[in-house]
């Protein structure tokens, strides 16, 4: 594993420390890495060792390069400083990614607390967006005025492009309030983008990763709350695709809940908008066949367009991996899909 | 074990089963246990057997007994009638209570998707609630209306006499919108009420425990949503107390955040409520001279006063637990803030 | 659930409890179920309730039928009495398999203790064997001699017909020595039987599942003593199957480690007893050279026969599926292998 | 975190690579870090990059320096030339213990493969060792001739003095004969050392932590196999201690199974050992008082006396644990019978 610090400004106070695994050889089937860029909390006042670290080493296990951003702090962190150090780190991250072998199309921030507060920023105001964000007991909503007047309420800056989120925190955090993860959440609802989310029972803030060398055992804190880590890295597996033995394989979950909102249709267009849509039913005329033939009426009264109304809302990949129909020939059907204008 | 089913109504639709364990002998320290009453979902429309039997044992592993409610389904299920069957079975476990050795204090609903909703209403709206409730993919916003003209709205009648609730769904869940789920968090955290919430990213309606004679594995479903099983028994643990070796422990985990809505001050006040309180300051000098000795300010200028107030919103409890101060004379302190009217 | 309790002698103190879940209708491609009958610890003195329906649980769960026999103990227990209460257990299931759906095929055996002897001798001795066997800090060596005199030393009746075995226990035993648990191991290995183990750091005898509710929190034992329970699971899923969409797939672990003792080849025979097999290098003659041409010599001078040998203790199929190399022709292979002798 | 690779020979291709983690400031209670020395697997031919950083990154994690040792290999590793390195890798990083703030005390080897032969000769042979030993898939018994001929037999060095071994591996090993395994788990119960092992169902050889940047996803193999990363992590705080708020907390499990070798007496020699020396008795005639009241006889002719005959072979802490019998003065007992000595 390469080591690397770089200092992003001239008193070299703001640096970017580089943890680079290596590709191929031995390691067969990776040719880069996917990356998590870290963003240690301590609300802006100082970037905290705890949140360093201790956080990147579960993602270099799960096959990660991991980098970790000491951003603007204290006296000189007038907004937006932190957010440009971001952008810095990022561009430098993209120019060397060729160096790397990192992945620039599966770069994920994490952060935590005030450091989760500038992934926010990332992921919903950044001209480099990350392509997944971790958010840990994160400051998301107006809240942020407490941490500096000018720091933006984040989830009133998501939108239909705002990346994937995976959002922790315990229920009784007395820092940092948990209406900030529902306030984003729902706004990551009203824009469909995909989420997953852990409140925790009870717990104090800036827990990191859990471990008593990071963490008091004297805390009252449900150890339930250390799961994040490993369900984090599962997630991102899913958003990013496992190392497969010719590359990574394809993700499974998709940016946003189902492609109602695309251009044009897929397989992961709810039933409602691809039976609705004339073109769609003539060229899938065979997979509509099959499924009247093997899913059965609810109710004897029941007709095949009813039942498709009642499914409306289902994803017609989930309804056909279910029932086990066609599955053999899902590539394809994607494909004839994919030339209809969703409209 | 016994296991026993009666009848709820004449037509005997409504059945209430029962799954008592033994107590003392050899489950020493067990003189009576909690209990956990399940709700199936199925739209209202039948009692799914996959949210029944299967959800019963791992809470009777975990030391439980356990009831099943089939409650009024179909064209007969005309609301209110299925919360009348759940009141009409609360009754008769508190009634055999002693008979069967429950603890009719520590009984939990827990309710699936329709299930889910009539757990809702136990929890917000019954005469007999609940100490704590876990609802699945549960119908909690006013998608109630889908399922009948007549169904409350759960979220809107939470208020500070709603139980614990542990909430978990799928992000993409095709049939109960995630919405929902949040909807229903956000009124709890607006009342204060004690919560764990887990949305996994993908996955279908209804798949119970996940485990594979209920769920078929061609489903797409995250295999992290079979994690609530486990997680809901460890929250349980929390709310209910762990058994000991002398009866049961108590709980870690209030009804409430803390206890700033209380009509006396205790430790699970915050320090902003206990400090401000000129009495409190009074009886508790010991313990706040040992604090500032123990605590140092964070920044050279600041006064004991000064750091109160920054951690002001912490519970005391919380502080003391994570510095180790007075932690052997907490049962102490309690006694002497629970004399002091909170206001 | 139909809980049923059926006394085995006159007396009405030897039993067999029987749990047995539903199939088809909701349960979708469950037409049986396997089963596990639990022999419950006690050094034959008496029959432990911590070892009996708190072990059901995480099986039914499961999807298993679950059978507890409470056997002949005490000064009736003159050996061989318990064992004749299992095979008189054993038998009743079997006459009742086809009312009560259980696959007679897939009946495993579990025992703790006293119960584990009993349960090593089921596996060893009895006529009526069982397909797997779960041994839970169990009398497996001449200890048994302390039980009482007639108890026989089951690890010197482990042979090619023992079913594979799951053996758990603690080091620090005071009880029942761990080289029960080695011996037995040892023995097993001698017949190329599959077994899996785990030998935890520290913890007493007789903690059953380890919750609270059977086990004191102030016992001294490591916690992860208790995940023998779902690792036992896991594993029985691997020897039965897991329940599939239609019926059970198959078994994903036979019961010896490879096929070199059966009486035909096939792809769980090693690559020494295949590749030097004239008859079965001729019929796979397609499937070596697509081996040859994929598989990278190891170094410069080395010819693939070389490389054969190297890895002539593989299994065949093993070593197929890390090199992703004719896969989906398995069955194919496999039918061809199987019609040549193993001499 | 510093990364430093140091040279060990000249030639430059013996290497010893630190990764050292900060102390005291933010991780408070941390004045000195346990270790872990990892030596990769590679048959004595090479040092494979799959069993060196990716098994830094879980220890790391949970507190721990790691040190990883690219030791002799191929033409060059005539024996005991690695097992030289072994020792100069030891010497360097006690002489720079302090500097690096590593805690001499507490520094475990980790090997898989060939690195777990050589990570067993250090356990049982070198001049400098270890305090505890992971072993993955190792060769321990005299398969090591195959690797080379001088290659000592493990088994046939363990003694008395041998540390705690953490033992790992599949059952269908094809490479590594599971007889390694057991042979030295019989090695290590004849001399009482502790230990804690898990031979997972099936799976290859070499397969390292098991995620899938490390290991291919077609590989046979079960998913249990990976839990030996975290299980090894929480035996080595048992081994080692936890970590505390004010240094590390005292071990749970100690070298030997009880202290019944040691030369003094202990809370953590058996019942027999203590109760049967006439000095300790009339030492804690206090506690047997309190025993003789709080443990009723197991029948009613039963003294005293023989009960603590039936129990002699348990830990008398154990005992006294599970009875919360003079748990508050375990220090005070424990000191009065450390002086007393073991005859």
């Amino acid at each position: 594993m390469i080591a690397e610090t770089i200092a992003l400004n001239e008193k070299g106070d703001v640096t970017l420390t580089a943890y680079i695994q290596p590709v191929e050889g031995e390691f067969r089937g990776i040719f880069e890495r996917p990356a998590v860029l870290v963003l240690p909390g301590g609300g802006y006042m100082f970037c905290s060792d705890r949140e360093a670290d201790p956080v990147a080493f579960p993602y270099l296990k799960a096959g990660y390069d991991v980098f970790i951003l000491r951003y603007s702090v204290g006296p000189d962190h007038a907004w937006p400083q932190p957010l440009e150090d971001y952008e810095k780190a990022m561009e430098l991250i993209e120019n060397r990614a060729e160096e790397w072998h990192v992945c620039k199309e599966k770069i994920a921030v994490i952060g935590f607390s005030a450091g989760g507060h500038l992934a926010g920023v990332a992921a919903t105001m950044a001209q480099r967006r990350p392509a997944a964000a971790i958010l840990g007991y994160a400051v998301l909503n107006d809240q942020a005025k407490e941490l500096g007047e000018d720091l933006p309420n984040i989830s009133g800056h998501v939108d239909e492009h705002t990346c994937p989120c995976f959002v922790f925190a315990t229920r009784t955090d007395g820092v940092v309030k948990i209406q900030n993860s529902l306030d984003f959440l729902n706004a990551l609802n009203r824009y469909s983008i995909s989420f997953e989310t852990h409140i925790y029972s009870y717990g104090g803030h800036g827990f990191s990763t859990g471990d008593h060398c990071v963490q008091s055992k004297s805390s009252l804190i449900t150890e339930r709350a250390y799961n994040w880590v490993e369900d984090s890295i599962g997630w991102l597996h899913e958003i990013f695709g496992e190392f497969g033995d010719q590359g990574m394989l394809p993700p499974v979950v998709k940016g946003h809940v189902n492609d109602d909102g695309e251009a044009w249709l897929s397989l992961d267009c709810t039933i409602g908008r691809v039976y609705g849509n004339p073109e769609a039913r003539r060229v899938l005329a065979d997979l509509f066949e099959e499924m009247e033939e093997k899913i059965p009426p609810f109710n004897p009264g029941m007709t095949f367009d009813d039942m498709m109304h009642t499914l409306s809302a289902y994803k017609l990949r989930e309804l056909l991996c279910e029932r086990n129909i066609g599955t053999d020939r899902f590539n394809e059907y994607d494909q004839r899909l994919q030339k209809i204008p969703n409209i």
